[in-house]
Formats: C-alpha cells, sequence, structure tokens
C-alpha cells in the first residue's frame, strides 16, 4: 500500500469556502500523482465543524456534486481532531477493495465568530463533563501542562522553545498558516495568557485549508512512499474519565500496534509529524510514541534533538502550531509532509535523513488517535 | 460474511439521551448475537445531528467512554440520512481486517425545538441551493411527487395506500415509533398538507433511536444471515443538480452493482426495507430498485403486491413512515427488521416466504445510497 498523491491547499484564514478548499486539493492530489478522478475508485472525506459552524452535513454528496458525472463511494468521516487520521485508517482498509483512493480532509473555520468558533470546537469534548463547565480545550491541556510541569519538571520555556521550533519551520514552508512569519522568543514570552500555563502562542490557530491524499494498493513510482503501518484507537472523551491526564491511552495503544505493523522499534523513525494543537500536547506525544521515556520530552527539546537538524526532526512543516490546524485537514496535512520530506521534495527545510516517517494525529484530548508510519522505498 | 447479532431500542420520543440509546442498541445486540464487547473489534457510529442539535461531535469517543477497558478502533460516519448504510457498507469490507464488528447508529431528535429541529434537518441539502431557497426535505419530495404524478399517473390515493400500509405493519412491531397505533383512510385524508401533495402522513416522524448490528467474517450458528451484497453510491446533493427528479441515479447504480454483487435479478428479491422518508419515497424506491419499471409502482401499492402477504412485501416493520426514523438509525434498524424476518422471528408481521432480503438507505434526496442484500441460509 502506497501513497501515491498528495495534495494541499494554502493553511490560514482564506476567501475560499469549503468545496472550493476541497477542489483545490482534490486536484493538486489528481496531478500529483498523474491520475485523473476516474482512477479514484472511492473517497473518504473527513470534516469536523461544517454541520456546526456552516449548517452543512452531508458533506460527501456535496464532494460529488464537485465532480460531475462520478458516482463512487463517497463517505464522510468524524472524529474530532483525528478526522483525516480515522478516514485514512479507513481508506488502507478499503484497499482489500479497491485499487485507489481518495482521502480528502477540510475545514473551514474562519468568518464565524470567536465565541461561536470556540463553541464549535468544545463539541469534540463531553457536552456534560468538559463543555457545561467550561473545560475548552485550551483548559484541558493546560491541566495536562500543569500536572506534567508538576511531576516532571518540565517548565514554560520548553513550551516557548516548541513554539519557536514550529514557526521556524513554517517560515520554510509557503504553505503553512504562518508563512514567512518570523516569531521571537519575546514575542512568545510576551504573548497573552489563555489558559495557565499556556500563552497564545502555545495554541494552534484557526485555520482554514483541505489536504488530499491518494491511496494506492500498487506502487505507481519512484516517488510513492510506502505505507507500514496504519493504527487507530479511541479513548474516554473527557480527562475526568482518566486517572493520568500526562499520557493518551490511546496513542500508546496506538503507537505500540503500529510499531508492531511495522516490525520496528521507535528509535528507527527518522521524522514525525505528532499532533500539537497545543505545545505541551508535541511533549506528551513524543513520549506517548515511545521516543523516549516519561517526562524525559524536555530534555529533547532542551537539546535541540527534534529540530530541523536534530536527531529525530518533528513537525518539520510547522505543526499545527504554525502550519496550521484546519481541523478536519490536520491528518492528511501531517501526511502531506512526510510524504514530501520521504521523496525530498521539502526544499529549504528537506531533512537529511528522511528514510522513516510517522504521523501522530489526536481527536480531543486523545480520545482517539491514528498512528501512520511510511516509508521510502 | 454475517449479521451476526441485531439491537434496536424502541423508537419514538424517548426520555433517553444518545448515550443511553447507544449503550441499550450495544448491549442487545451483543446479547443477540450471544457475544461480549471483547468479542468486537471496531465500531463504525453512524448519526447525523449531535453535533448541529446537541453540541456533542466526536461521537465515537463518546461510545468509548461507555465501554471502560475497550480501546478497539471506534469511527464515526455520516453521511445524512444513509449514515448507518454507510456504516454497514465501511464495517463489511473492514471484515478484510477484523471478524467481528459492530455497526451502530443512533440518533437523539426529541427535546429540540420544531424549528430548530427542521434547520437541523435542512443540513443535509445544500447550503446555498436548497437551505438558503427555502428547499426544506418535505418540499424537494414534495416537488418529486408532483413530477411522478404529472409524469406517470401516480396519485395522492396511492400515497396514502403506502401510508396505510406503514402504519399497519408497524401496529404488529412493538418497538416501532407508531407501534399499536390505528390509523385509518380517513385520518391520513384529513391530515394537514405539509407541502402539496404531501400530507402529514406521507412524512415520516422525528424519532429517537439506536440499533445495532454485530457484522463477522465467520457463520456463528442458524441465526446467522448472510450478506450478499453491499453497494454505496454518491449522487449530487440538490435536486436543483439534476435533469429527472422522479429517479435517483445513485440509487439505481447502487442496486445495480448489489445484484451483480449478489448474482441475482431484482425478482429474487422476496422482502425489502426501502427509504420511505415520504410515502413518495416508496414508490422512487421500487421503481429504482427495478422491481418495476418507472412509473409502473402505482400499480404495486394498488394491488397490495407490497403488502405483507404480497408478493414483495415492503417496510414489513413499518418503515420510516411508521417504524420511525432516528437518522443515524434508520439503516441499521432496516437491517435489524430483514434480519428478524429472514430469521422467522418477527411474529406477527412475519412474512411467508423470506430468504433473501434487501435494504435501501438514502441520505438526502438521493445523494448518498446503500444497497444491500442478505440470505437466511
Amino acid at each position: 500500500m502506497y501513497i501515491t498523491g498528495i495534495g494541499k491547499t494554502k493553511f490560514g484564514i482564506l476567501r475560499q469556502g469549503l468545496p472550493e478548499l476541497c477542489y483545490e486539493a482534490m486536484q493538486k492530489a489528481l496531478k500529483d500523482a498523474n491520475a485523473s478522478i476516474e482512477d479514484i475508485e472511492a473517497i473518504f472525506v473527513s470534516n469536523f465543524l461544517a454541520g456546526s459552524a456552516q449548517s452543512q452535513l452531508h458533506i460527501n454528496s456535496l464532494i460529488a456534486s464537485l465532480l460531475p458525472g462520478i458516482d463512487i463511494p463517497i463517505i464522510r468521516i468524524e472524529t474530532a481532531c483525528a478526522s483525516s487520521g480515522a478516514a485514512l485508517h479507513q481508506a488502507i482498509i478499503s484497499l482489500s477493495k479497491y485499487k485507489n483512493v481518495m482521502v480528502l480532509g477540510a475545514e473551514k473555520m474562519s468568518g464565524v465568530g470567536m465565541k461561536e468558533m470556540t463553541s464549535c470546537i468544545a463539541e469534540a469534548g463531553d457536552r456534560m463533563l468538559d463543555q457545561k463547565e467550561g473545560v475548552i480545550f485550551p483548559a484541558s491541556y493546560a491541566l495536562i501542562a500543569q500536572q506534567h510541569m508538576l511531576r516532571y519538571g518540565t517548565t514554560v520555556d520548553d513550551l516557548a522553545l516548541i513554539s519557536l521550533k514550529a514557526h521556524k519551520n513554517a517560515n520554510l514552508n509557503e504553505l503553512a498558516h504562518f508563512a514567512y512569519k518570523t516569531v521571537t522568543r519575546d514575542m512568545i514570552n510576551n504573548s497573552p495568557i489563555v489558559s495557565t500555563p499556556l500563552r497564545l502562542f502555545d495554541c494552534s490557530p484557526i485555520s482554514d485549508g483541505a489536504a488530499a491524499l491518494i491511496i494506492s494498493r500498487e506502487k505507481k513510482d519512484g516517488r510513492s512512499i510506502k505505507i507500514l503501518a496504519s493504527a487507530l484507537r479511541t479513548g474516554t472523551i473527557s480527562l475526568a474519565q482518566r486517572k493520568d491526564i500526562t499520557s493518551f491511552p490511546a496513542a500508546k495503544a496506538a503507537a505500540e500496534e503500529a510499531y508492531a505493523q511495522a516490525g520496528m522499534t521507535p528509535d528507527k523513525i527518522d521524522i514525525a509529524e505528532v499532533h500539537d494543537c497545543f505545545t505541551i500536547a508535541e511533549l506528551v506525544a513524543i513520549e506517548d510514541l515511545g521516543f523516549c521515556a516519561l517526562g524525559e520530552s524536555k530534555g529533547w527539546i532542551r537539546q535541540g534533538k527534534t529540530s530541523l537538524t536534530g536527531q529525530l526532526p518533528i513537525n518539520t512543516g510547522g505543526g499545527l502550531k504554525a502550519n496550521g490546524h484546519p481541523i478536519g485537514a490536520t491528518g492528511a496535512s501531517q501526511v502531506c509532509e512526510i510524504v514530501t520530506q520521504l521523496r525530498r521534495e521539502a526544499g529549504a527545510r528537506q531533512v537529511k535523513k528522511a528514510d522513516i516517517g510517522l504521523t501522530h494525529n489526536v481527536g480531543g484530548v486523545g480520545g482517539t488517535v491514528a498512528v501512520h508510519i511510511f516509508r521510502r522505498e
């Protein structure tokens, strides 16, 4: 099983609506694969909040309307911020039936008031335990950060380093939400507190964008990237239901399964895109994925191990923090970055050793986690 | 591939919330299959409007919270009113990976104001072409009915006969929304016009409910029902994008593919559950499924061919019209009825010859259509 095509729109506050974003990403992926829509046998669309924010459900049929004469199966998958990771997982399973399928992740988040958008995003949390108590996502991840600091000695400076790295990488990614934006330590340190200890620069932005992947049973050419593993796990929706909030059981289980499928240990991974919806989430991810022991991720960021020239470059495209986080598109966008790196097509942000890459896509506070592993052939 | 367990809650205006409905349906299906949740390797949850109506997305993780200690992959699928048909389709494909999976369809529709609920349902239509123009679903199906009448001579009496049959069957189905409710021709004829020519009794109700299916690679016992075909097709979202509105191209394509998979012609089907969200939709379905030629379905209902004792009993459980239409649960509920009939467990509404059954589940005005065929072994 291979990724034979990728397409990503610019991420950011964009003038386009959801259908236009979808169309652009689809066309880019088809062009990248040197394929036509007639080659695609099914489409797995992932979108999180078009119903709540734009009164538009049944997106799969909306996509069909963009493709005259095409009546293939198109379905929508939603698992909060892990929607396109879950869609990819299903797409891969469906290769038992199909030769070529598409994953299309898209989200239109701008154009909605900030208060309303905050409510929409909160729909990924439990209505009773989280929403009614005001435990929106910045608050949940702030609780995680507080616990992580208390238990492991992680500091706000560690979080700032993650933000700084994300913006440095995004600066080299023309499609990133914060492309060409120089961010300094001072800007991060002086940004407003969102939820203690998280500042504005610890939080991923509200982005529009779409990303598409073409998944094929057979290798197409030298640019095809092999899929070594696809694991999806689900856990409880609210932090209130967990004994320990500094690690996500679903992430650890998905990672373990993925490594088993790929027949490898975490140290074999060259690059990773992890779900840094908040800076603290990147540290939790590094630990959940087994790159280091619990509590030791702070050392990794302090020593620059995850920078572009480090031992294991993480979020080379800027991550959710600076590449952007159009929710339904995020998992597919992570794969676009890994594929670009494995193909040696990442230009100024190209990592030197990039043969095996991993993506880690999280819904909510670890309620859904998809982990995929890819290899250059 | 087999259906080895089914579970359905009562449909209607219920006191339970979404999680309770889900839990009940899951437990019923597990009990029916004589299985435990540990036997289930993945769950495909289908739900349409919990985000828009109850501010609750990420339902797959909400389900995980109901199942302590279980961290299997759970994903949510949404394709409007065809959500659980699409979930079943994916579940069947996933048997290439798993031995036993569950489809869980659920919807909580009551407790929301009628105007707000009408808006939520309209999210299955195009925001620009349908919603903004006021073309809500009763209006869309009224246009279809008008065209069908104009072209084929179908009458309001034909529609009334469908409603009458649905209520007659539901009267024998204790879990139906309108169980034990006697409906007469006079009640139908005197009910208020919703959208000409559709009256109240031509429209399926707002229902709460859930239905679960256990899908297995291997046959379990004599009550296991074989899955002969699973086809899903997608088409344009709005009637405004179609040349002909008296037939759904996606339904015809899905039906053709399903018959090909099953290696049979439409005349081999003994019983069918079709998507009668409005009475006219049952006539369109009978034609799209190839049970008769275009325009000839009126003869079928006039001659009683689709009644419990007819040549091809249709919607023996009461259909969407009288069994109820909790959107995300509807496709799974149709399968529950077919399985019950094929097992000879339908009691007072048991059909005499029931060896091969078909389900036809539609999203929007034919934007998504799932067709499945089952056989008693």
